[in-house]
């Protein structure tokens, strides 16, 4: 547990119900809106400490940043070990799991995790490397899931799928050249779905390690689906099969 | 018609397949890779303009937009009226029509042009004012998809939906307290989807003269999907029942 920052009204809010220690809001002076106001008044109820700041001092702590005039300090996110992540979930109902292969993009990857923990997703593991984190602007990207949903990390991918194998999972690939369509899969079990990154996609040896490759039909003249509704369309065509 | 600006390497390749007349490219002194030398050979085939330019000068053009140091110049898009689109997917086979009401966030919309696209959709009714509109942001964002795929805009989305009634049409709005589930649908013949704003959804006349709500069922405690998400799966799913 490190000490993480959150900017944005919304994302801000969502910290506030997680549980998680937060250290201290930072309010820019003259905010307005309702969201603000009740923002002021949980924090207040929950005995946080509010600091009022000019916006350039906002400014300066989320340089760049969707942070509305809110950014706050809090002790977390708790990134599981792979282990524990899987002994979690296993436990509970199956939910599928997402293995995020080398996504880039910040705001693809919090994406993907708002659309996991809307549509019943149990978990996400992302890639150590080479690939986005869970930075703030990624959290604020999942409009708070990402404070939600269990998601641990892992250096390789590859082992993961076969330590979730030995634990009874079947894991996708998803793929636009898969050889079998999505809804044609029986996604009843153990799940797991691996999406790749942008442009290159699942890499060769997670490829080859998945049980099989799943393709999302698409008909029409651009190249491909954005990973994070490939993701998402997955995810809901096994709450479809699984409601 | 009137001279737009495009720009990223993806979306300006695009460009170049679209047959809409391109008046010239800048291209980014040093810029290299495989996409660029592409992009460089298709158009010195086609004939098109190129003109080298300092970095500084692409990021004048195109300020604070990832446009990966090309920027390109052409005539259109074509903004179709609202009865000229109809007319044109009516005549073809059934493709859902995406009606989109006052969806704020280019990225958003430029996400929802894409899977529409790749998902078999046959066009997207913009609204025009309060809405984001066609800017070079949203085709960028749309990767190319709203070079290609037919778009109308229209100031009274009640009167698109009126209209589309009397030509057949069923029209669902997605909305998460939809009385029936996307899944429990049947999806053919001629088909339109509502999608409202981020926050706030479907604006209330809308909403009324929808022929039904339809919800894609949420299962998390994050409040709400992501409004290009939500188009997605309910693209998916017409897919899905359509192939």
């Amino acid at each position: 547990m490190t000490r993480q920052q959150a900017f944005g009204r919304r994302t801000v809010a969502e910290l506030l119900e997680t549980g998680l220690e937060v250290y201290e809001i930072f309010l820019a002076a003259g905010g307005h809106g309702q969201t603000f106001s009740d923002l002021k008044s949980v924090a207040e109820r929950k005995r946080i400490r509010i600091v009022p700041v000019n916006r350039a001092e906002i400014e300066r702590m989320a340089p760049g940043m969707n942070h509305q005039g809110v950014v706050a300090y809090y002790c977390g996110p708790l990134i599981l070990e792979v282990e524990d992540l899987l002994d979690l979930i296993t436990h509970q109902e199956p939910h599928p799991i997402l293995l995020i292969d080398s996504v880039q993009d910040p705001r693809n990857l919090g994406a993907i995790i708002r659309s996991a923990e809307v549509l019943g997703g149990g978990g996400v593991i992302i890639k150590k490397h080479g690939a986005s984190g869970l930075t703030p602007l990624v959290i604020k990207a999942s409009a708070g899931a990402a404070l939600r949903l269990p998601i641990a990390s892992a250096s390789n991918i590859d082992r993961v799928i076969r330590e979730m194998k030995d634990r009874g999972y079947w894991v996708y690939g998803l793929d636009a050249d898969g050889e079998k369509q999505l809804w044609d899969m029986s996604l009843t079990g153990l799940i797991g779905f691996v999406v790749g990154g942008e442009g290159k996609g699942i890499s060769q040896l997670v490829r080859k390690r998945c049980d099989m490759l799943v393709r999302i039909p698409q008909v029409g003249k651009v190249a491909s689906l954005n990973v994070s509704v490939s993701a998402s369309i997955a995810l809901g065509e096994w709450l479809r099969q699984n409601t």
